[in-house]
């Protein structure tokens, strides 16, 4: 038997691994049109900032180690050009010439290219990608050949990472991203987070623009914005999205959908004998059922091995999970990771949800070191069940978000966090987990103990509510909502008087710093007859949105005007 | 209606706070017998040691503090020496005097007390328990004066932490325990890791010995141990386990269960309005059915919480849910943390499973600083439930057993640990993260694609098998089992010949550094006849379990005996 595998990075490499562990007799070749296989792609941009020093470090495995291990035929610079699924052969095409491989099972990884789009100017040699590891050589050698500017078009994970690498390399970097903020998939309120760490980091970002042209000169090249800004650059690092690399394939008669190959529950293509995994297959979100290729390692490698599975023992096969689609990455101090559906994907997908924001330490607010994790979870209206969570911080983000990703595919429901035994020392988290938070808070919303109000509800609000600021005056003093009403929460109860004048019979919209305190007063003011809801996640959040927004309520970024 | 809380640390202090935001028009007095209430009882240790420097860091919460922001009756001081449950009144001794309490509701959160086993000499003076901010504030004191030489007796957790804090402020410490090894619900192949981090933090560990008595000196105090050995001390800190303190609860009339006050799903006790949580309860394993007190923070103020709901709101009270058992603790640079049920609890509930080791790196290794994760895994052998997991590591162990213990507790079976999508960039994490490798791994073991074998079987295997050791010849040569075969895995498929003949018709136990590559070798084995095994966590988790039992085959620590 001989399987043929397109692609010998993340799902491609996995399926070869697995099929050789299942099967000794197995002829396993493995066709990879660049230069390298198995590499760690996710390090390049670490590669390029320099803190991974040696190229070599990328180079995970060679095809001499997986011949050596894993009995593999490895064929680098070898590009499969066309297929016939009827003859059960692939072309493929080498700097030799071109040769005919017949295949038993043929397995498609061949991944995404970076999206190029039709922008006059593009073709410059100073326009760069950062896909490969010639990529990353070629970029680190112009940074030590003295670049000094750099714009990065494009503010998603890995445009981030890349501009993060330059700037820690001495350039000045802008990022340049169409969407209102950088990492689009991220909330507003915690992008806003990242959009300040780029400014400590010494990246300039521009928002809610786009690249106009990109105009070639001699000393550098200079990118001009639809704004006609114009930007400097002797690097220019494209990274605004990728497409598919399925052009043989799709004209081979493999169904295609716009341009990635779908395939049913165990990997296999609309060709007998065709499997296919990784970013240029259509995936099935998890939680909203959306239909779209995901560009994520961990569903990659799972899907090659499954497919492994498929080919050799598929009787035993198990279906490739649908991914929930968990994503992480460090800017600067900070950490921002998601897991499962964000808002705009749950309002695409037309489901109903509320939304939790926390702000806890994590760790014990006593031992040296807390700081806080900015926490966001949305949850079904109807059932509680989780839907998505996000968060940024310094330290402990990657842990929350992995419980909440293990919490969403296990079907958990918003409760059931409070019931997690999580790992309490104090330097490690709190009797009561910022996990264990959010389930509180989520079971509390559910049961209709705790209600809810959000920044975006800020103008009506103030139109028709009285706004109840809970903090102490101190806090109070560093800004607050105009002709709000500041009543520390330890004096509510002998000052209900006084809001009760102050309201004339309007609602009361509490707030706090993060929410804990405006909650408490919440319960307060519903007991005592008040139309109540607490701000999810007080002032820092709010602080973050309007932020994020330059809303005119800001006197300066991150500090509210004065009434 | 009057709520009466005896106990204002985790459980009670819990309770009461939910009680107050459910409803505003109850009383609610909590009585405390100590001088502090809600205080960082697991910070205690990180004073001691001045990690936490001011005492006021460790009163989380004060009852004025408490009054004001929830409209507590707070009494320090105050010690519930009674309980008439039939008149539903307390009786309540402070230093003015006795008076009695009348409750609609009682709610029993004690604690517990250091257990004094029966030593000749523990009265002395000298010897000091770490329970109250009291406790701590008079050894920190002691510290400061002094004291030279410390002995712990008792190397579980707050024993271990106790000694690493004294070792850090430049005390000479001694350990003794009377388990094989400290931290004694780790495994022993995890605990030799600890045993050899205490020695770099320099503190001596005696384990598998009982103290057997305390002489008082007026310079020093000396510690006798069972083998005659004599510890001298200025301080002997007393930490061998705690005791439910119930006394006058059992007396009630209120049902216990050696000692510890029984509850059903709801935390209710034998008598009408009386409940109880927290150390002085008896909760039920999750995994194992045990019945046993759980001595954890994250249990109590979870029961605390539900029952203020079944007191307040009977109707929607959920159930509380059955303890997980997570635990985690720092020792120098490592951490040590576990989920769910060990061996030793498995064996006692005669759940027949299977044992796991693996030893990834927490995060990708060509990124700088990556570093093992050591991890043991327990799986039902029936259907591949999560039993239970265990790992010591620099960085990235708090977050596996986190995912881990959620797994546990949303009823995952092992091969669903392939499909959880985790937080990966190379600062985070793998793309196969360690929780889904040991998916993986524990998948191949239900299906049979992978045959293990254990440190336990060694002697087994040296008399009745060829050990086939696959590691490099480098590798092999810093430490090897007596006559086994060394056969790099790279070059097994073109030496079987070889194999076969060194093997004579006896099995092959195959083994390498960390069991990735004796996996891929047994496979090769396999399809080749061979009645093969492969070494669960290779040579790390052999040495480290020859290790703790300072077996013979040990040439020195760490190191097995060459041929």
């Amino acid at each position: 038997m001989r399987i043929v595998i397109v692609g010998g990075v993340a799902g491609g490499m996995s399926c070869a691994a697995r099929a050789r562990r299942l099967d000794e007799s197995a002829e396993i070749v493995v066709l990879e049109r660049g230069a390298h296989v198995s590499f760690a792609n996710c390090g390049l941009p670490y590669f390029v900032g320099g803190e991974i020093t040696e190229e070599r470090s990328l180079l995970v495995q060679t095809p001499q180690s997986l011949r050596a291990a894993l009995a593999l035929d490895v064929r680098t610079g070898s590009e499969v050009t066309a297929v016939d699924i009827s003859a059960k052969t692939v072309s493929v095409r080498t700097e030799d010439g071109t040769y005919e491989l017949s295949y038993d099972a043929l397995v498609l990884s061949p991944g995404a290219s970076a999206l190029r789009p039709p922008l006059p100017g593009l073709d410059s040699p100073r326009v760069r990608t950062l896909r490969t590891v010639e990529d990353a050589v070629a970029l680190r050698d112009e940074v030590l050949a003295g670049a000094r500017r750099a714009v990065v078009l494009g503010a998603g994970f890995i445009g981030i990472e890349a501009a993060e690498a330059l700037a820690r390399q001495g350039l000045e970097v802008s990022v340049v991203e169409l969407a209102p903020h950088p990492l689009p998939p991220l909330e507003t309120e915690l992008a806003w987070l990242i959009t300040q760490e780029l400014g400590e980091l010494g990246v300039e970002v521009r928002t809610g623009i786009a690249a106009a042209s990109v105009e070639h000169g001699d000393d550098a090249d200079v990118v001009v914005l639809a704004d006609g800004a114009r930007l400097a650059a002797d690097i220019i690092v494209l990274s605004v999205g990728v497409w598919p690399d399925t052009a043989p394939f799709e004209a081979a008669g493999i169904t295609c959908e716009r341009g990635a190959i779908v395939v049913d529950a165990h990997g296999r293509t609309s060709a007998p004998g065709v499997w296919a995994a990784g970013d240029a297959t259509v995936s099935v979100d998890a939680v909203t059922g959306i239909r779209r290729p995901v560009a994520l390692a961990g569903p990659a490698n799972r899907a090659g091995r499954l497919i492994a599975d498929d080919i050799l023992r598929p009787d035993d096969a198990r279906a490739l999970p649908h991914p929930v689609g968990t994503a992480i990455v460090r800017v600067g101090r900070l950490t921002a990771a998601l897991t499962g559906a964000n808002r705009a994907a749950l309002d695409a997908a037309g489901i109903e949800y509320r939304t939790l924001h926390l702000h806890p330490n994590q760790h014990a607010g006593y031992f040296p070191g807390a700081a806080q994790v900015h926490l966001v979870v949305h949850i079904r209206t109807a059932d509680g069940a989780l839907l998505g969570a996000q968060a940024v911080g310094t330290e402990g983000v990657d842990k929350r978000i992995d419980v909440l990703a293990t919490a969403i595919r296990a079907g958990l429901r918003v409760d059931d966090l409070i019931d997690l035994d999580l790992a309490y020392s104090p330097p490690y988290g709190q009797a009561k987990d910022p996990v264990n938070l959010a389930g509180m808070v989520g079971e509390n919303v559910l049961a209709g103990t705790l209600r809810l109000w959000y920044p975006e509800d800020l103008d009506e609000a103030r139109e028709n509510a009285l706004i109840l600021d809970v903090r102490t005056p101190a806090e109070y003093a560093t800004g607050f909502v105009p002709s709000s009403l500041n009543v520390p929460h330890t004096e509510l109860r002998d000052r209900l008087d006084e809001v009760r004048a102050a309201a004339a019979g309007r609602a009361v919209r509490v707030m706090c710093q993060s929410g804990v305190r405006s909650a408490i007063a919440h319960r307060v003011l519903v007991q005592a007859g008040f139309d109540s809801a607490s701000l999810s996640g007080g002032m820092l959040t709010l602080r973050a949105w309007l932020g994020a927004r330059q809303n005119e309520v800001l006197e300066r970024p991150g500090v509210l005007a004065h009434a």
